[in-house]
Parts: C-alpha cells; structure tokens; sequence
C-alpha cells in the first residue's frame, strides 16, 4: 500500500525465537492518551515501556491549544461561579455525541471528571481561575482557562440539559506545557520511554493473544514481548488515504487534516483489526468549519444551503458546522452577511486558514439571490422571514439564541463562499477500535481481544458521532489512564 | 453476545487433528452469491462444497421480486427499443453509488453486464420482453421485465447519462424461481450443497491463510478444509442488533428488516473480519421508503422538512427517499397531497406495510402549517411557490421532471407522515468486507487475506453507498460468478 507500512498482518509468537526486550505492558505512542496510559500502568507497579514513533513525544495533542473538557463541579467551574453536575454533563454529552453516543463511557467520564481535573493538575497540568465569553471576546485571554467549547447554550442542547462552561484550556492554550507535564509524569511514575521506534504490528500467541509488538529502530527490527498486553494510541488515520477512501470517502472532500506531521495514520488502528478487535463508527470526524473564529459577529448571519434555505441555528458550535453542512448539505453551503457583520480579515487568526472568500455581494436579497444562481425568491424570502422574526428578538425556524438575532438590514449584502472545495473544512477522524470502558479491545463478536488495549483516536471513544472542543484531549486522556490501569491488571 | 453465534475467532489449524470433508473450494451459503460462486467454482473443474444453515438455500434473494439491474444493451432492452452503452451504465451507478464509488467493480459490470444477463438466462433465469412504465402502472406486469429501477431520468443523474431503463425483473416477479433455476445450476456443474450447516468460523493456517470452515451439523462440530480457499456469501447484518448498534447506529431507527428470516446476523462479515479482513462502508444501507407504492400520484406531492422546506425532488427512486430523509433530515419528513392526489389505501401493496398516516388536513397551507406545528409562513410558503412554478411545468429547486409538476391546489392538503417513527423504512445493509472485483478480500493494509473470498451483502459491492433497486441481486450473482471463479484458480 502506499500510505504507510503494513500494520494488520500479526506476526505468530512460534516465528520468533528470542525477544530483544522484555516488559508488562507496552504502550505505543507517546501522545496524550500513551501519556496517561504510561503514568497509569507504571504506577500501579506494571513494568512499562512506551514505543514512540519521533525523536520526542507529544503527537498531535501537543500541537493542540490544550482544551480539556471537563465538569461536573470542577474547582476551576467553581472558581467561576458555575454550577454543574455529572448528570447534566452526561445529558448533554448523550445528545451531543450521537446517534449511538457510548453511554456508558460518557457515564464514568461525567462521573469522574472532577477526579480527572484532579489528576491532571496533580501532574502538573496548569489552568488559570478566570472565565472567558467567547461571545463577547473572540479569542483566548491570558488568565482565563474556562470557556464555552460546545453547542450547551444553542437549540436543542440547552433544553436537554442545564448549560455550563465545560471547556477548561491550558495556561496559555499551550497544548505543549501539557504534553511536556504529562510526559514527565510517565517517566516519574518509572516508565520507560523509547523514541524513535517505528511499531510495525502485533504479536499473537497460541491462544491468539497479545503478546508484544515488532518494532523497527533505525533499520533494525526490535521484537518487544508484553507479559501483560499492549495499549495502543497512536492516534486516528487522517493521513492515511486509503483507510479514508475506503472507510470514509465523504471526508477526503475536506481540505484541511488537525494532525501531527507523519502521524494518525492509522497504523494503531490497523494492527488493532489485525489482531481481531473491530473498528466502529469509521465514518465519524470532526469537521470544523470555524466560520466565525476571528469574527464572532458571523455568527450574526444566517447559513443557507444553494437553495437559500437556512439548515441550522448558526450558533451551535463550530466543531459541528463542518459535519451537518458536508454530510447533511452536500458541503454546498454560504454564510450570509450584511455590512454591519461583514470583516474582510479575521483578527488575531491565521489568514492562510481563516480568510473566506465572498461569492457575491448585493444591496438586495433579490439581487443576491440571482448572483447567487438561486431561483427567485428563495434567499430572499429566507431573509425576509428572518428579518421580521430577528427585529423581534425571535427565530421560530432554529430558535438561535437571542444575543444572536439581528435583522441583517445593513446593505450591502455579502455571501461567504463556504462551500467546500472552496473553504476550509479542517478535521480529524473520531472511528476506531470498539473498545470497553476499560479500553479492552472487542472483537465483532463483542468479546474482548486478551493482551489488547486502545485509548485516544485511535479507539471509538466518547465523541463517538459528535464533537465539542475539548473531547478529545479529555477522551484521551481519560481513557488512556483507564487503559493504563487495566493493562497494568490494578483493576481486576 | 446476544445475536449470534461467535465467529470473529478463527480457529488455528493446529488445534485440528484431521477434517471430516475435504474439498478445493467451500461456499458459505447458498442465496443468489453462494449459488453463482458454486457454478462458478464448479464450472471451472474445482470441487466444490456449499454449507448452507437453512433446510435448504435461496436467502432473502429468494424472498425478494427478482430484480437485477443490468444494462449496457442487453437483448431485453433491445427487443423493448432501448439503447443503452456500458459507459452511460457506468456514469450513471458511479453518479448514483457514491460517494467513493467502487469505480473498479462498476467499470467490469458495466462492461459484462451483457454477457452476465446471457450467464442468467443461460442458466434459465427467466425474462419477459416487454417494457413497462411505472410512471403510468403501479405494479409489475405479467410479459414485461424492463422497467426504471433507478433515478435515471431524475435530475441530476439524465444530465449526467443517458437514462435507460436497466432493471430486469425475473418472470411473475418471482426470486424464488430464480433461486431454483441458479441453485440448479450449482448443482448441474458439479457442486455439493449440505444443508442445514451452520458455519460457526474459519480455519487459518501458519501462514494466516484461511484453510477451512468450522460447522456445525446438528450438535455436531464438522470441519471442512478447503485447499483454494472460502467463499463468504452469508448476506448482511441487519438482524445482528449489537453490530448494527456500533456500526451504524442511525439505522437502528428504521424499523423493518429486508432480510430472510434467520439470516443476515453478520456471521460471514466477522468470520472475515477475524480472519484479517477489513469491513467497510459499515453504515451504508439501502432504506426504502415506497411512499409512492401503489399511488404514483404521491409523487406529484412535494416533501417536506419540519421546517415546511422541500429538500429533494420528488421524483428520485424509492429506494433513495429513506436514505435522504434519514440521514440528511434526521428523518423528520411529511409528504404534503392534495386531494386529487390522496389515496387512502394503497393499490396492490401490502396493506400492514404500505399504509401510511395522514398527519393532518387543512384547507390551506397556512392551516396546514399550523396544525402541524410549523413556524408561520414556512410550508404555505413553500406550497405557493411550488404551486406558482408547477403550473408552468417548471421547479426551480429541484427540477422535478416535468410529468410529475402539477400545481397541488385541490383542497383539502393532507401531510402524510413519514416520520422514521411512525412510517415504514424498510432497509438492508451494503456494508461488508473489502474486497477486489475478483472477490479477494483485502485487509485494512489493502492486501489479499490469502484463501479468502467474499460477495454479495457480506461485501461492499457496487452498491457501496447509494442503491436502485436491482442493484443488491446484479452485484450478488455478478460477484458470485467473479468470487467462484478467482476462488477456483480458472483466472489465474
């Protein structure tokens, strides 16, 4: 193949005479989710090596800006005057991460959360006591770690579950400090980290268990015996084109992949179905379409599919408008403005990403629509109706929250280009192996891989179908501790 | 688990003594797949055995109305006065399976689907050379085979190639007779069928080259080696609820099976995956929903979201609605008739299936919209704007063809509710293993998992993500003839 190197065909324990290391448990990748897997297995007395790809650790959680999302009364949501509790942290997890939301995953995460915030600042990871609005700020503010990171206060979420502020960003958003935090906590609890060690597959035994990893160091291969099992987190498989061409052939549309350089190319994921596990829901991504990063007051206008038709209230999140508008408008989608809205640059964002193109503009919906190619009074009446509506504080189509509602009146008239060959749909893959709670790999009979673990992307995890900022470090590192444990056998 | 049987855990060939049959080619299942591939198999001078579960074969091929969508100038298309070329069948199932087509399996078929229907009647399989017109009847013919199985002359697909009709319904509509003539031939060429066998799991050998069947006969174990390799053609997984729950959640919404009774639990697909295989396109399904069965008026209505908007032009295929509807309207439709439209009961149809519930009745479209909880100004707009272009023959939006615009302006309106709650999707699923045109199945590396094959439902064929009807039987009996013969080594 040409993506990566073979990864799904085990190699046979009765192939190999000696092996060239011994250890418990063998975790592969150095990520957040290896990290935590690391830290976790080692302290429970597990003798633990880490298999890391690059000449460090950090993976694609080290490029992120560190969002944790995290609740259920945290000190940090306390700090800033919220309330929340594990059960309408789980309520609005169900319904934001489905169809099929892996309830009893958001269940332990809800209940737990408070003791992962715990843990995590335990280990070093720093957060700042303040609260920022990002509906009033349209960027990070030093000082502040707390913040909206998902569609709590948007229609229909904030009539399933009481709202609060999930979203708890590193110091600094440095995805860095935490990585570097999290790595020293692996090597203090007395794991072994080995860089530079490319992990080829799997090793089976009789029974066709688990039982190490053939990896390559340098030219040379190193065969690595795990008494216990092995944990695998190497992230998901964005750069891996055939996996995406042929598990999810709707996202190579998107231009854009959040992933680290030679990463998630889904060789973890490979040697897991390799090894018997099965991999779910391989179509589910998050797809960012950040529309109003720079500019909040985007989120003013109304986002209408090449009929003229609104879709949806344009203030659920962002990390969902690139799937509905892709899977559910064919990635044919506008944003439309007035003057009043409309900024040609956003501020503070990276313009090779964040700068849109605008496909026409007008003094009328009328005119718009005919630059538009529209049939006759389809945006325009669109407008209409969402004038009238918005003057009066209402929108009876999508119930977009008031702060947001204005007659867009302010000619002239702009149409942001978002289709998506045209604007940046940016993402990462959210299927994987089907895994337990525990991070114990299934098989597609339901039965549980002996000797196989997975955590972060390159399991099925918490954001099974649906995404918030912030779910995936907090899966990651979440189920890279409860992997950890039970590979290190702590829990049984 | 609680669906089926385990499969996904191959058995090692070590673990066996001695087989109690041996043979150069096993098929699994005996439906329309298995019997093409024993033909097949057998034909080219392999020994071939079918292990069948049911007292005897046919599969839910046996059950369904026998249609097979062929093209490319078949002598039924000709003798009705149609042409039609390979490369406009080809364009067209690229158009209308994707997206991510498998433009390798649609690229042979079209090009054989000729001699593939010469294979058919070859074999026996009956046609009637007349054409009929569903635009006008409402139901199979007796003495016409041909008809539109498709969106062939729905936009967009009549701008992208030339619509021919391509479905062939097998004499009286009955899969049953076919099933007989094609398990006849099965056995004419030479193959063994044992029924009443249920193939528990592969065999693999040292090499990870799958090299038997573990069956069951009654209570007891049979193990069948197989010197070329195995052919899985065990159909889908729409009755393995846990499957369907981790692969494809949405489906599970949908509340009819088409499926035969005790088949498609997914044992083939696991069997494969244990084996090294990969699954893929696992949430793809055809979801029918015929609101137009037995009243082909329907299709003069409009649909409509919740939100009163049109969102496809009426006129694509049945088996295309449910899709749509589902997963880019969350499944929340009405279907909105006048009265010189409303049928109450179905003609022909199957009354408990295709009735369907009128949601409500109204005078005008802003009672309409009112009574069904729609925002003021949404449906009645909708309807006078649909209204003001269908009596011109004309329908901006979608371009409906003309033959289907009429202005719906016979009152009372009704909604009929198509609601996935409360109307009849009907689906199977067209998720399955990886495999080459050949039938070889590949694994998530994209390399051949030696010794096994895979076709019909338990692959992902040429339906990979968009169906016609005709679509599943063609890819079954096609797929079949390629698995038996590459199985056979008659191509190599």
């Amino acid at each position: 193949m040409s993506d990566a190197t073979r990864a799904a065909t085990p190699r046979h324990i009765r192939e190999i005479d000696r092996f060239d290391l011994e250890t418990d448990v063998v975790v592969i990748g150095f990520g957040s989710a290896g990290a935590c897997a690391a830290t976790e297995a080692a302290g429970a007395g597990a003798e633990t090596v880490i298999l890391e790809r690059g000449w460090r650790g950090g993976g694609t959680s080290a490029e992120s800006t560190g969002q944790i999302y995290m609740g259920g009364g945290t000190p940090l949501q306390k700090a800033c005057g919220f309330e929340d509790t594990p059960d309408e942290m789980h309520k609005y997890l169900v319904a934001s991460c489905g169809p099929g939301a892996d309830e009893a995953k958001i269940r332990l995460y809800s209940d737990r959360s408070v003791e992962h915030y715990h843990w995590l600042t335990g280990h070093g990871v720093p957060f700042d006591m303040g609260f920022v609005d990002y509906q009033v700020s349209t960027m990070p503010e030093p000082g502040k770690s707390l913040s909206y990171t998902g569609s709590e206060r948007a229609w229909p979420y904030r009539e399933i579950a009481v709202p609060a502020p999930r979203g708890h960003t590193v110091q600094n958003a440095s995805g860095e400090v935490m990585m570097q935090r999290l790595m020293q906590a692996a090597q203090d609890a007395g794991a072994t980290v080995q860089n530079g060690t490319q992990s080829e597959t799997l090793v089976i035994d009789d029974d066709g268990r688990v039982a190490g990893v053939v990896a390559r160091v340098d030219e040379r291969e190193q065969l690595v015996r795990a008494r216990r099992g092995v944990v695998i987190t190497t992230g998901g498989f964005v750069h891996n084109h055939d996996m995406m061409r042929w598990y999810a052939p709707d996202l190579l549309r998107c231009g854009r992949a959040i992933a680290a350089e030679g990463g998630d190319d889904g060789a973890g994921i490979r040697m897991g179905i390799g090894a018997g596990g099965a991999a779910i829901r391989m179509d589910a991504a998050c797809i960012v379409l950040g529309f109003a990063y720079g500019n909040r007051k985007n989120i003013h206008g109304i986002l209408v599919n090449t009929r003229g038709q609104r879709y949806v209230n344009e203030d659920v999140y962002q990390s969902n408008h690139g799937e509905i508008a892709l899977k559910k408008q064919d990635g044919q989608v506008y944003l439309i403005v007035d003057d009043s809205i409309y900024e040609p640059v956003p501020t503070g964002m990276d313009e090779e990403i964040f700068t849109y193109n605008v496909a026409a503009v007008a003094n009328t919906g009328e005119e718009l629509e005919r630059e538009l190619g529209m049939p006759e009074n389809s945006l325009s009446h669109t407008l209409a109706v969402y004038n009238e509506h918005a003057a009066r504080g209402e929108d009876p189509l999508f119930h977009k929250e008031r702060c947001w509602l204005r007659a867009l009146d302010k000619p002239p008239l702009a149409a942001i280009d978002l289709r998506v060959d045209n604007a940046p749909y940016s993402l990462f893959t959210l299927g994987g192996l089907r895994t337990q709670p525990t991070g114990e790999v299934l098989d597609t009979d339901g039965e549980v891989v002996a000797g196989l673990w997975a955590a972060g992307r390159s399991a099925s995890g918490i954001p099974a179908q649906g995404y918030n900022s912030g779910l995936s470090l907090a899966d990651c590192t979440f189920s890279g501790r409860m992997a950890g444990i039970s590979a290190s056998g702590a829990d049984g």
